[in-house]
């Protein structure tokens, strides 16, 4: 039976302009009516998730830059810290169009940042030369420290509530969501979900989006 | 003709509980698709009010801090400053059980913290003396700048919309939505607005918390 569902926020319970569902959290309500333990998790930074957390009524953790960073209580538990990773982006921001996004004032851990396409490549290679790890969230690119990443949030969840894989269902719909998807949870995806995901995925929802997460919740029992 | 909405958070588009009414997001996505501006004013942090704008979808300015701090278009534009609530803050907080809450590092601008029943009266006298101005959102108390409230923030919005009272609405539910309250322009309020507020109000929905808003929006003819 699935105790726990660990969710990703941008493109899974909202749209494509991140507008959230007013069906998935309806959903996400009901499940922890039902007693289950609802958590999310994004690359966005730890305010974010605490207003998702208050208005949404999430009872239980909530991860923020990527699993690097939990919420929970009024407290703030950073895993990471985000000294390696401002000095790489300032780094990088000396030699290529990489731009820093404003939302990084509230980071603890990972950077955020843009760049032109064309020099993607080369930023790739300066990370790994740094030992660090690029993700594209496809809204910007982060910059996180090594382990730090949503399969990080998974194992601390499933340590803090002495939980197994099969109590656990996972839900995301990009490649950064694919480090959570690991072998003996409940992995589901969406209609607009990355090839790599649903091929990964127990089940593939026909909705898209946010509306999704009803019929995920409902196919795993949550509901 | 209405043209701008102006909303109060905590309590009018939540429950008690904070919780993000479902039927109060899809009025406002109604409201903006009939091209009306929506705007929220909250005693909250300002990374709060930027979720809030994305993840609803709001397309114009969203205030925090009772209207100190505006956001719009990945800009923040504080209008006060937080160097001497902050003072006004440690002073009171050596002399009573006033203590700041946690997302206090998010503000710009105010203060908040929580203070036991027998210290308000010797806290506002402190107020007074420092020439700032106390407000209690019920959810928590702020410590505010003089003139930094919501109807400096609906001063600010009729003024880059150029837009005259009539053509405004104000929604809110507690005492600190008083400010905006003004002469000139629609004022509505709930079933659990505060009695003051309801005096003041053009119309009162028999509905309460954010299941008003869609009956308010129907009333003003915004949806």
């Amino acid at each position: 039976m699935i105790k726990l569902a660990i969710i990703d926020v941008d493109g899974t319970i909202t749209d494509s302009s991140r507008r959230i569902s007013e069906s998935a959290i309806t959903a996400i309500r009901m499940a922890q009516e039902n007693g289950k333990i609802i958590s999310l998790v994004s690359g966005n930074v730890i305010p974010v998730m605490y207003a998702l957390q208050i208005y949404i009524g999430i009872r239980h953790e909530v991860f923020a830059e990527n699993g690097g960073v939990m919420y929970y209580q009024n407290k703030i538990e950073k895993f990471f810290d985000r000294e390696k990773t401002e000095r790489f982006l300032d780094h990088v921001a000396g030699m290529s169009s990489v731009r820093g996004i404003f939302t990084n004032v509230w980071r603890y851990s990972s950077m955020a940042f843009e760049m032109e396409k064309a020099d993607i490549e080369k930023v790739t290679a300066e990370s790994v030369r740094w030992n660090l790890d690029l993700t594209d969230s496809s809204f910007s690119w982060h910059v996180l420290n090594k382990g730090q990443n949503k399969g990080f949030a998974l194992r601390k969840l499933m340590e803090i509530h002495d939980l197994r894989g099969e109590e656990i269902l996972v839900v995301g719909d990009s490649k950064n969501d694919i480090s959570m998807f690991t072998e003996g949870v409940n992995r589901a995806t969406m209609r607009n979900g990355d090839s790599e995901l649903k091929n990964l995925s127990d089940y593939v929802s026909s909705k898209g989006d946010g509306e999704s997460i009803p019929d995920i919740f409902h196919k795993f029992s949550l509901i």
